[in-house]
């Protein structure tokens, strides 16, 4: 017996959800899906287990220690992603090669990390996100960055924060020190995890005072108001030409912000996220009811390289079980009406006009049928239907099947009415909302 | 180079699905989940990855040796669920212990199994189910029966099949010769399997002739008409009671299929489904355009006692990718209008009025909005509008900026017209109408 006890816990970081805690993650996935569909994405699906050379292309060392990871029965090497986007420029560079360009798909799948639980945190957990294929123009860093805005509103989140960096300007620097990119992925890493004095060191070493003086400015550039941020970057970066020019993306992205999200962003220069893909801007959301970013997303413009077609990218994805942690979340309300059915006596005839009886009530828009399976009296049946919150109940006994007949008793003032089967159809909500 | 061109392919019997391919099975899914709800079935989520005991309690002989079985990163034995019954009963069991009977919970979650990959078989698939606690009744039996046959109505398969059997019968059979529940759960995986050679010399070991010979007439049932089945049944388990008594259920579900699906129905009761748990009625879904079942289910009451409680359960799932083989589906009419949005002049005012102008377009309902974000002259952009096809495009430049204007240009004859940016969101549409 304790054996089976044990058994029944889900496994440490997994979780389970009631229909009552699945209504707000069902409302956040189809509000966010329908936003992401008017602006021409089209959802798609990628394998929940991938080949580990795939994932390992570019996930990053943060995440490749954590990774759940196996052999399959056929010997493979094998992970449950840990991200999507990955996964998703494969299926791009695969399946959609004539598509002309953007092309816009969006994705809602379960992810795996190995992490230590915490508020937010579980080991498996809902993205919904999308990708944007194709472009290089500020206008597709924008049209992301808009959408992601767009989405938290839709679900009612007003009080957020939006943290953006760049990290095409801290690669820049780096390229100036002649730091190669697979060197770069793991300073930015470092950056990520807020391992500065690592990432000082090993850049100390470079001997590049110069390199070190930019950084130890740029690290401080999230203290900057919003004014006096475009003076200081300028400053900072005069004598990175490169940087620079990425720089005045920066500023058009900026401009959209003033006006989008005023008071609700910031820039911070020394910001990296762990993904390695990123090489351009980047962007993390924060709401106030939690430590941990909501969502984020960036450009990611050499990914797709790798796996065999030169795309630029930019993409974005939030997750859905650390939204539903906010109380700013406003699902939908209820417009269906509750009905109970129940059958007075269970002999085949009766049964079957019972499910006569429904194939009509099932047409009615808005309600919602609870066939009584439970036996027992009337007076019982009558407290489950007050019980499970039920408007009114259709009953049906002998009597009524073989007059082809409906008596239906409206629960707030306990009146009844008999109907005939034709007519019920056309007049029980009528009846109901009496 | 090979190497990365060899990784960037799915494994073996896991797909990835376009824009265009996603379509069908979202339709699939929608469409059934509004079904399940409108019968008062909340949906439910339950972990991807289970401890392997949780699903060895009742997963069946078949199942077991075909699972993506591994050691967590915590030296955890554990699996990807193969089904979904096992860890929904477990969340009812241990979350749902204060809620009136019967408890309807439904759900859509991917599976896993380690199968030969063929036409409708992959290693990871799509259930959409629903499970129904606490009601022994035939009425509940007949309530899933019923919405299975729903849910292919709904999607559009008219033309279909149901076999039903009942392990009861079977069982109460075994019983008699003193099988216990354990031995009986291999000997109907056997007929599961077809192993009917095993299954008849195994039983013969018993000695029990009397049962031999009723099995052997069972196994030719589902050649009979359905006018000389009840004839049959009733001679073939006159000196089994108990198997009697479980025949009357039986036929009060005949006597609902009759009117319900009148010639898509046969009974075979030398039938048995793979899954352990059953202990009543089973039945599987088939369409012409496929050979395995599309979907199946039957009365499972003992495997919540396992759990903890002892609740008398019916369910019923579909395998949403077999389904999207089925060309009965006939998916909904796309109802919105793409609408593209051009950007002539890409500088930061003209960028943020473009954002502005979708912040008033995003508000009007069937209106789907493609930014342009390649560039180019307006030439391209109009001949990418044109194989996106989109109606209309919205046409944005440093004039319509300054002015606060904004131009519309019909695809189909190529009018165009100016909007002030008030007045677009109103006159859009009728203007893209005419």
């Amino acid at each position: 017996m304790n054996n089976v006890k044990k058994s029944i816990e889900p496994l440490r970081g997994f979780r389970e959800l009631t229909p009552e805690e699945y209504k707000k993650k069902k409302f956040i996935i189809e509000s966010i899906s329908e936003l992401f569909e008017k602006y021409g994405y089209g959802e798609v699906e990628t394998p929940t287990v991938e080949p580990l050379s795939l994932i390992e292309l570019k996930v990053g060392e943060e995440i490749r220690h954590r990774m759940f990871r196996f052999k399959d029965l056929g010997d493979r090497d094998v992970v449950l992603r840990p991200e999507g986007t990955i996964s998703v420029a494969r299926l791009v560079v695969n399946k959609m090669k004539n598509e002309p360009l953007p092309i816009r798909v969006s994705y809602v799948a379960n992810m795996f990390r190995y992490d230590e639980p915490q508020k937010g945190r579980y080991r498996e957990f809902t993205h919904i996100g999308f990708e944007h294929f194709g472009s290089r123009s500020v206008v597709s860093d924008i049209e992301v960055i808009n959408i992601a805005i767009e989405a938290l509103k839709k679900i009612g989140i007003e009080s957020f924060k939006i943290k953006l960096g760049n990290e095409a300007i801290l690669r820049k620097i780096l390229s100036e020190a002649n730091i190669e990119q697979k060197e770069q992925d793991l300073l930015l890493g470092m950056l990520d995890r807020g391992e500065n004095e690592e990432f000082f060191e090993k850049l100390s070493r470079k001997g590049e005072e110069k390199i070190l003086n930019v950084f130890r400015e740029l690290m401080k550039t999230k203290e900057n108001s919003v004014g006096e941020s475009e003076q200081t970057l300028r400053k900072i970066l005069a004598g990175f030409p490169a940087a620079l020019e990425e720089y005045e993306r920066v500023r058009i992205i900026e401009n959209f912000l003033e006006w989008k999200a005023n008071g609700k962003y910031y820039f911070d220069f020394g910001f990296a996220r762990g993904l390695e893909y990123y090489t351009g801007i980047i962007f993390e959301l924060y709401v106030p009811e939690l430590s941990v970013a909501v969502g984020g997303g960036g450009r990611y413009d050499s990914l797709c390289k790798l796996l065999g077609r030169d795309l630029p990218a930019v993409g974005f994805a939030l997750g859905v079980d650390r939204l539903m942690l906010s109380s700013q979340v406003k699902t939908a309300k209820q417009k269906s009406k509750k009905v109970g059915v129940i059958i007075l006596e269970e002999d085949a005839e009766t049964i079957k006009y019972t499910f006569q009886v429904v194939e009509q009530l099932k047409e009615v828009e808005n309600l919602n049928l609870e066939i009584d399976t439970m036996g027992g009296s009337l007076g019982s049946k009558i407290e489950r239907a007050l019980k499970k919150n039920e408007e009114a109940i259709v009953i049906i006994g002998k009597k009524e099947q073989t007059e082809k007949r409906v008596s239906v008793k409206r629960l707030k003032d306990g009146v009844q009415k008999s109907f005939s089967y034709e007519e019920l159809k056309e007049k029980i909500l009528e009846f109901i909302e009496q």
